[in-house]
């Protein structure tokens, strides 16, 4: 049956790149890989695959071409090199399906670039994932795609055999699967950061990590990335699952489009910093599960080191119970900071929601209070007031054994405000009205 | 003329005490000094003073005793510990003066506590102090007092004695004269952290940081605590002229106190975590000017490297701007965010103005902004779009280099927020409004 599969070119197997070109590769495609680093190709044609020695080269004979590089800027010149480029060779009403993440801005202007070639024929799906590379290898990627109803049809086979049943078709036009992944990432880069600033705090605190971690996994106050990164803290794994510098570029694209937009994005723009420390001291190309190091400084093992089943906590439950305000404190901020986000780009907030409470972007307290935010549907599980006074909790227990909690004092401030404002008897979800300001403009309210 | 002189008590002969002392002495007071450390005693009579070996002994036929400790804490032990405590031993109608930064409720609760233990007969200043160890030397340190009238009176020829023309009587009564340092605190808490975040910004900029500190410290950018950091970290100099712990002290009452007022101070916050983060990583007994070691981490030494006059920057104007801009967008919300503070904990803004413009947290931006919100006449020196514009350039540079703007980024967010509240047309003043919401019941408005 192999006959009947289409030639695919694919640009970029890094480490998701590797993953689902192989993937496709076991499904029956022949796959002819690009990339620069020559060691990597030869791993994919130990694996099955064709080795492409220019991108112009792996869109030759493919009517499908997957670009996965890691930025924007990489593309471009992937797809437009006036020697090298695909666009050279791209076959006759071939579909680009663009995987990478940039901003929102890029996959539009790719359009513009090819049309200004003449390839008006070219079909081109926006289509940027989530899921990591273990997902990514087993064709259960998440899939964000978007674009014209012809491209999306032609790159629909394809799309289906790497998400499987993950693939989500974003209304509203080329760019459109982007900002969702841009919102997506507002959760992911703040709840990657919170991961280490908890599991930071918990081995401050003098705490078991192991057990925190365990405790804390299936909590409320938990987070898919918390879930999945604190194994790589708890491990002496030096596997990179997913570099630093990764998500510092995700982040990174986040705060630019809130400066393009003047909207204020507290945790977004307070996890760049923490996340450029770390790129700073080095931390770059290490898995992001060591940002832990930038919290910790002289003591960077100190979560693995408190990790050992013989490590004794005192007073394990009152200690955790601050980890734990510390983190509800952070997700309701990062969750109403990434909904608003969201709004303000244009996205219809149900698709949203939908989308990310399934994904790497969700947490425990994502999945409770969002629902109630767009429903207008209030319910009083906590008063903003309750909320301030547990983050403050934890805020002024890290003062006294200096430890910094960058997002948890940025999202304390938040939580003040709401109080200044008078909202301190409403349910803490009402710090949505830090965001839609006097207009209610964004969302129902109670 | 030494006899007309009475006899002074004085507690905690560290870097500010010392130079206290030693001048009280050298003015012909005979001092009987008491510290937790012995060499320090040493020296001090080597200078001329008297040792005590307990705080009680200190005391000891001493009409004025002057208390200068670290913390609240070690005050209290100092007083009213049950076998060495001063006032045991305190000379009927003594006077207290105590000029040790803690928290605004500290003073008061020291009153109630002599009371208990009937002494009804003990007056009692509240008098903490700024502007540094040279001036503490000179007896010209500004002192802002308050109390009873008679308190006041009683311990105004040592006051004087030690702040020669820089004596504020605030009124308010006891824990006033706190308040108004706290509220100062958080200018010179901000500062330090923006001096080593701006000068260390400069140097990953790639510029001369000699040249870059020459053009900053008299522009309106500047602030006194850049100007006087400056060359702590332009010379291989290891002088402690300030611990970080001691403004780490500092910036922790302010944060406690805006916990305890649900009060939002996002740069103080902000602060704070940047300021433990240098704790932890080892740096708490050195110069506060070397907070540049944690925005620099793996290149600790770039300020001090890049100031040699061999060291040639591109682009020098231009970089510098960027430095300027960042400057300028942090003083702005830092002023604001101190005298909406100072209002909340009930001062009067127009004697916090003349303290704070000629004391060490004064700014550029401080001394031109804060009279216009203090009047209500508005300049149009720049748009609140125009410093978000120029803030976020700034910023956008920071994240191509990977460079942490902890205060930076924060302050941009504020500018966004009011950008999203309508304000991007007024005045940058105008982000009051961020703090007085809507009842406008904090400032006159323009």
């Amino acid at each position: 049956m192999a006959s009947s599969k289409c030639n695919v070119g694919f640009i970029g197997l890094g480490a998701m790149g590797f993953g689902m070109a192989t993937h496709l590769v076991k499904a029956g495609y022949p796959v002819n890989g690009f990339d620069v680093w020559a060691p990597t190709l030869e791993r994919f044609v130990a694996a099955g695959g064709k080795a492409a020695s220019t991108p112009r080269a792996a869109a030759k004979n493919a009517p499908v071409l997957i670009v996965m590089v890691a930025t924007g800027a990489q593309a471009m010149v992937a797809l437009f090199d006036p020697d090298m480029g695909a666009v050279l060779d791209l076959e006759k009403n071939a579909t680009i399906i663009h995987c990478s993440t940039a901003p929102p801005e890029h996959v539009p202007e790719m359009r513009r670039l090819l049309d200004q070639h003449g390839r008006q024929d070219v079909e081109l799906v926006d289509a940027p994932v989530s899921g990591g590379t273990i997902r990514a290898a087993a064709g259960t990627l998440t899939i964000l795609a978007s674009g014209p109803e012809s491209s999306l049809k032609a790159g629909n086979e394809l799309l289906e055999e790497m998400a499987g049943g993950n693939l989500y078709i974003i209304p509203g036009g080329l760019g459109a699967g982007t900002k969702v992944k841009m919102v997506h990432q507002v959760l992911a880069g703040i709840h990657i950061t919170m991961a280490s600033e908890a599991m930071g705090f918990a081995a401050a605190l003098g705490l078991n990590t192991r057990k925190a971690y365990e405790a804390l996994k299936e909590d409320l106050a938990g987070s898919w990335m918390l879930a999945n990164r604190g194994p790589h803290m708890l491990e002496n794994d030096r596997t990179v699952y997913s570099a630093l510098n990764i998500i510092g570029k995700d982040i990174g694209i986040v705060c630019t489009s809130g400066r393009m937009e003047k909207f204020p994005l507290f945790l977004s723009s307070a996890s760049e910093q923490v996340i450029s420390t770390g790129v700073r001291a080095g931390l770059g190309l290490i898995d992001d599960a060591q940002l832990t190091r930038v919290y910790l400084s002289q003591e960077p093992d100190l979560v693995l080191k408190q990790a050992a089943d013989s490590f004794t906590s005192e007073d394990f439950d009152t200690k955790l119970q601050l980890v734990k305000q510390l983190l509800m404190g952070v997700h309701t901020v990062a969750a109403v900071e990434a909904m608003s986000f969201g709004v303000k780009v244009g996205l219809d907030t149900r698709t949203m929601y939908d989308i990310i409470k399934g994904a790497a972007g969700s947490s425990g307290i994502f999945v409770d209070r969002v629902p109630m935010i767009l429903s207008g549907k209030w319910e009083n599980r906590k008063t903003v007031g309750k909320a301030l006074d547990e983050l403050s909790e934890a805020l002024e227990y890290a003062a006294k054994i200096k430890f910094p909690l960058h997002l948890g004092g940025t999202a304390l401030q938040i939580f003040h405000m709401a109080a200044q404002q008078g909202l301190a008897e409403e349910p803490d979800v009402a710090i949505v009205k830090i965001w839609d300001g006097a207009s209610g403009a964004y969302f129902p309210r109670a």
